[in-house]
């Protein structure tokens, strides 16, 4: 399901060039030059049945930027938005300049840069058709604020550089803006490229690993064909209380093992928990109430891809963190996928006590493209 | 005058192993583990002569954080402030949790992690001391906003990963926040670690590589004896009509090729311009008013280190971009090496019309500490 081997332009990277070295010139040359490949070039397939940016291994460098249509954007108009919005990220993905782009040395590193296009309920509705999607129901949990919520159209931009995000955000925005009025923009990161191994699993920044679960297999579980579905909830930590807590109890909160991600009931990250184990007392090992217990998802063809990214805005005077997590999970099915696992969460989940669902919104993400063509063709065609 | 050296922790990285593949059998297992050594766990050295920071090779992520002192902290609670920050600081980077810091998991992963103390006018009037910096004069180019001016004391904290940065801010704010109030935080950026070769000068987000002409010896240009002085300028880029120059007025502009960064007069990027050099029709071809015949240093003994870093706020509905550059540049005396540039520049600079200061501080960077000491003791002892 991974990309990483579509990788092109430096891609070969470390790999590639110790094959090379089995001569004693090139160790030498190596010797001289130990520093790693830069991996700026390398880029991800923009072209494709299926949009990049969903099964892509996660960059870590994420804007997500959610637009209102103008009243006069109609069926023709959207065309025209998406026919551009195709053009900049083609292009852009590939290191090359968008059209009008000033700055072609900015757009020379795209460093694995991706542009995912999601459609929201309004965008369909301009368009004078049926939405596949909906906002989600009201949770009890719900502090939603209108500035992180909804959205007609969604640019989720991604990549291994801050800088390339930045670019290609910006170039997206100008051509987009005289269709839509930017109504939200959630910047997020992962760690650095390189901090730890690839596909470690994320660490948000309330120290837990995030993603453990995610679906591996089968992609039936992600793509309806070559659609799938997004949904965006930014999640404030309530960093303050959570740093009160000592590190048993917020391993009974998540029910895994802070360091390794590893069930209470033992093993390794990725093994299985055991919901049926009891300590001495008879309690169960993993709490009813942990986030994992109430989470888990037998059925591998039900889960969900969880892409997650963190925030970290402006501490207040007070120095309260303005800290969070950008949930982003994609999904065959809203319905049938993500919404019995929010609603057993909503219900009674240990971890709401230090997380507050503080924006949300849910997209369509209409199939790829192939060269020439451009993404939302099949849709309002 | 680098740090690189001193990397400790998984620092041998690719040019380690690189030494180590000699023998098939390490070729074979590098062949089988293609990826790079992760490098979350190299660290920059806390204690010494100089604190980290500085002339450390700048980290892909940056937090500037400054305080205002409480009217209640006197001269003792500013040491007993200072010993509590050098205790975070110094576990910190060395990738250990500080103490009280229950996620410990978020701590190991430092990725070069610094954190450079520094004192405005205002701890010096606290501690009833003669401050040995002061606010720069205005400037008629000046727009400057309260939110992003002045401050007491200056965290700097780097790291080539936003999670590393994000957990010291927090760990940081928490234990300043009995002294200080947060004045303002400015999140910077630059390109994420590998993504170009090692050493490669910073590109903002006008696309101008910038940094080119810095100090590189002697010394005594950064330090006055073991101390020095930061001034950071929060610089807005006024993009909207930067992007409507043509990449030749752009580099008129600049006095640079944008690409490689080489002056107009041809050669590469660290070459000198050639400020007598005239066209066919003899006029200079380094403008008069070109950014880099402005700024221009001759003399190595007072150029100034520049440690910028890009960024990147949320565009306005309009989709109007909002971002800048954090100028930041280190000097062992501001008055005798930035003063006379900035005057130069402030006067006549091409730039000027697509560079807005928005911000302006400055502070004083004490000397280090060695292990059991603190950042600061011999100016408030």
């Amino acid at each position: 399901m991974s990309r990483r081997g579509l990788l092109t332009g430096g891609a070969a990277a470390v790999g590639g060039a110790l094959v090379g070295v089995a001569t004693s010139d090139a160790l030498q040359q190596q010797k001289q030059q130990p520093q790693q490949q830069p991996y700026g070039r390398q880029t991800e397939p923009f072209h494709g049945n299926r949009q990049a940016g969903i099964d892509t291994p996660p960059q870590a460098a994420a804007s997500f930027l959610a637009f209102t249509l103008h009243r006069d954007t109609d069926r023709d108009a959207i065309g025209r938005m998406l026919r551009l919005l195709t053009d900049d990220a083609a292009r852009l993905t590939a290191g090359r300049p968008a059209l009008g782009d000033t700055d072609a040395d900015l757009a020379r590193t795209p460093a694995r840069l991706t542009v995912t296009v999601g459609f929201g309920p309004g965008l369909y509705r301009a368009a004078g058709l049926r939405s596949p999607v909906a906002a989600l129901p009201a949770f009890p949990i719900d502090r939603l604020q209108p500035r992180w919520t909804g959205g007609d159209l969604l640019l989720q931009v991604c990549a291994d550089d801050p800088t390339a995000v930045a670019h290609a955000q910006r170039m997206l925005v100008k051509d987009a803006r005289p269709f839509a009025a930017v109504r939200w923009v959630q910047r997020g990161f992962r760690r650095g490229r390189g901090v730890e191994a690839d596909g470690a699993t994320h660490r948000n920044l309330l120290g837990q690993l995030d993603g453990t679960a995610n679906v591996r297999t089968p992609p039936g579980a992600i793509w309806a064909g070559d659609a799938t579905t997004l949904v965006v909830r930014r999640i404030r930590l309530e960093i303050e209380t959570w740093d009160k807590l000592s590190r048993t109890d917020k391993e009974l909160a998540v029910g895994r093992k802070l360091d390794t991600g590893a069930p209470l009931t033992g093993g390794k990250e990725h093994d299985e928990p055991d919901f049926s184990a009891v300590d001495s007392v008879g309690l169960p090992v993993m709490p009813d109430f942990a986030h994992v217990t109430r989470a888990h998802v037998s059925d591998e063809r039900i889960r969900i891809l969880r892409r997650p990214y963190s925030y970290d805005g402006e501490p207040d005077a007070g120095g309260v963190p303005d800290s969070g997590l950008i949930f982003a999970s994609y999904q065959a099915d809203v319905g049938a996928q993500y919404l019995p696992i929010q609603r057993r969460l909503a219900e009674q989940d240990l971890l709401n006590q230090w997380t507050t669902p503080i924006g949300s919104a849910v997209f369509a993400i209409p199939p790829g493209c192939a060269e020439g063509g451009w993404i939302g063709e099949q849709v309002l065609t």
